[in-house]
């Protein structure tokens, strides 16, 4: 029986999903309502991707009894708020960054665990967004993609010796885009695709706990931080770095060095398709594309609409990819580097 | 005529040098002398490379009134020492490291100053050493290659535009080798590969002095880093990193960041041939070399030869391209990263 997926947001990420489940099997994933805060919208969005039910606010979504798991596309100053509404009684895939703070994140597992719901942070990319404010970035889709799986394989197998150092870049041009930029919006370099990096970084050290963080940051004047690089030491003497901004292109890249080689995600490293392995390269391409999206590699998200059905299939209450101690973790990291580099958003002293 | 040379050290580095020297023309440059602390050494050295001087010890090459220039290539825990002999009345090229700590640095210079001599200091590049424990590790011979003088051509006309970001690696696997790990050979990562990483961003910075800098290491048993991170942030919201490790391997690039595209020194970027911007690829072949070099690219120590020779006969005290001051700030900056990351060494309280 097909997977049935509610959508709340008909923004450009909300598009960019619908494109990429056409590329499942039908048999698999349904997306049987679009909800959002327009019922006009709503319809539209519905009309274009072939959805039979729409409805104009998130209430009746939360409501209906007849959809397996919503997937929350909406700003992420938003996510606990409406991540509550669902969570009395749904399924919720959670785009990233999961919340604004680690508050906000274990209210929401905790919401999720009392309620007996799949909870799972999903991450998406976007370099642009026009118009209406959903929160279109996210980060943690990277997981379910082939690449992240084969090299979560060949640390296991310690195939570049013993772990050393890693490095992720994120950086694009993103100053004219208000979310980016305006600290009411939840903007700044961190959330938005530092987060990516972080998440890698957490990936290859199995969540565990950095010994100690370092960040250094640059601000913008509305407050939020524009670039940042973050230097963590693990256990072991093992390091990790990582340099993300929203006023410079950067390779984004990550390359984990070991004892005995290297292993390159190459960019975008948040939804890759090319691995490099001591100079060999291996490409694992998308699956093909029947609507033009909005954002690199996006088809990719169907990796994640996949991982979700895996879960619910087998009665899993939270994704392995991405345990919900790891989004515990990264948030954790990400509020000690915002403290460090001075943003602080209304949020903190909710 | 020709700028006389005389060779203080007979070790990989010497002998790559004078490999060097051999792709220039003969009318230019003359090495009239090799010391070593052993004569037999020097004789055999000097058979090799068609020198016509050879002496047993270092005080007969200070003595030689007939030459114009020393190069000195002897471990760096020396250059002080020796150093000073040497400046009481020639003119010195010395590599890189330049002393243990900037307190050295600055009698060496104040030396110079006093004895109104010519000196420069160097920097050469080295991956490994077998036996003899001359310091073979040097750097700042980088400034002296075409790609770099191409570096600062591009940023002073500012083709990436507004400069944001500034990354510099260096990682190569030395821990077999004595001098790289042995506190008393003045060991670790940041002397010996570091330093080239560091010199690339006061460059990229014309010399300016970070207005902050945190480093994180980890340290070998024997008490030296054996990898560092190093976040330093400059005015008017522009940072740069570095990293470094004689434990894994690094891609050994060096990349510029700017609001309009993107400067990278491509690896070996402290003796590099490949410049990219903004994707666009450019080589800089070095000369054709007669003899097998112990170090990759080593013939380019010829370019820096050519700058020695070219103050020499402007009556410079210094070389612009490596002027003094970067010199004193480029050791204070590995003073406070020692200090940070716990690193001592005997030199420090003397």
């Amino acid at each position: 029986m097909a997977t049935r997926w509610g959508l709340c947001g008909v923004g450009k990420i909300g598009h960019d999903f619908s494109v990429a489940m056409k590329t499942l099997p039908p048999g698999d994933h349904q997306i049987a309502v679009i909800a959002s805060r327009s019922l006009e919208r709503a319809k539209e969005f519905a009309k274009r991707h072939g959805i039979p039910k729409a409805y104009g606010s998130y209430v009746e979504l939360a409501n209906d009894i007849d959809i397996d798991i919503v997937y929350l596309g909406v700003l992420h100053t938003e996510h606990w708020r409406v991540g509550l509404l669902f969570l009395a009684g749904k399924n919720l895939l959670c785009e990233k960054p999961f919340d604004m703070n680690s508050g906000q994140v274990k209210e929401l597992i905790a919401a999720a665990k009392k309620n007996n719901v799949y909870l799972m942070e999903v991450m998406l990319k976007e370099d642009m967004v026009l118009g209406f404010l959903l929160r279109l970035s996210h980060a943690i889709w990277s997981r379910c993609f082939p690449v992240h799986a084969e090299v979560r394989r060949l640390l296991a197998e310690k195939a570049v010796g013993e772990l050393k150092l890693v490095k992720a870049y994120f950086g694009s041009l993103q100053l004219h885009i208000p979310r980016s930029v305006e600290k009411e919006l939840g903007g700044g370099a961190l959330l938005d695709i530092g987060v990516y990096c972080l998440q890698f970084v957490l990936m290859v050290f199995n969540g565990e706990r950095p010994e100690s963080i370092q960040a250094t940051g640059v601000l913008l004047d509305s407050g939020v931080d524009e670039s940042v690089i973050v230097v963590m030491k693990f256990s072991r003497n093992r390091m990790a770095f990582c340099a993300f901004s929203i006023a410079a292109r950067l390779p984004n890249d990550a390359v984990i060095s070991g004892t005995e080689g290297s292993i390159k995600v190459v960019g975008p490293m948040h939804c890759p398709t090319t691995l490099m392995v001591n100079d060999k390269e291996t490409k694992y391409p998308l699956p093909e594309r029947c609507l033009p999206p909005n954002f690199i590699d996006s088809t990719g998200l169907g990796y994640e609409a996949e991982e979700v059905r895996r879960c619910l299939l087998k009665g899993l209450k939270e994704s392995p990819r991405m345990p919900l101690a790891d989004s515990v973790l990264l948030t954790e990291i990400m509020d000690e580097i915002r403290k460090q580099v001075g943003v602080t958003f209304s949020q903190d002293s909710q």
